[in-house]
């Protein structure tokens, strides 16, 4: 299993940025070839002294880095890597990485 | 669903890292109270120019916050959060969010 890990910096306009989220970018987003499963929330520091540096924070699976990587060259996946830019204006980060320990049975 | 994120940043010694979170850090976790799921990945940066902000990232479910509140204040749960200043040298994030996008079937 492949995760991708989305870290959303504070959006400019924070109201902006969610109403492009789920009417666009999220949408695009489900068309990605072969996606596995995904979850978004938006977090807050666990020390109340913190703020979050992430606004966003999405994660996506593929069954592995084969087919992660067709998608991302996929129209789909090219179509939504530039839409990024078309809403993050707090900045982005991309993670890439094989799951190494993984419990889906508890996670259903 | 509740989402905790924790981002370690690069340890100074990674083999050290590595054999403490698998042989101590992360059997400890698995004992906290109400865990419905969790994944661990060693992410690098899709952009290839860039390196990776983080060694590693860690996802954890619990059904809700109360359940996630009850794991974090239960002693495994302070025994896991005073743990995390033995190994974690190179920083360390925790973030807390509700999901509000989930889909567990195709994770399944």
């Amino acid at each position: 299993m492949i995760q991708l890990t989305a870290l959303y910096g504070h959006p400019q306009d924070p109201a902006a940025f969610d109403r492009y989220y789920q009417e666009v970018h999220g949408p695009l987003g489900l068309k990605l070839p072969g996606l596995k499963g995904w979850t978004v929330n938006k977090p807050m520091a666990i020390n109340p002294q913190e703020q979050s540096p992430y606004y966003l924070i999405a994660t996506l699976y593929w069954e592995n880095m084969q087919a992660f990587q067709e998608a991302f060259q996929s129209p789909e996946g090219q179509a939504t890597a530039a839409d990024v830019q078309n809403f993050a204006t707090g900045g982005f980060t991309l993670l890439i990485g094989e799951v190494q320990v993984y419990d889906p049975v508890s996670l259903s």
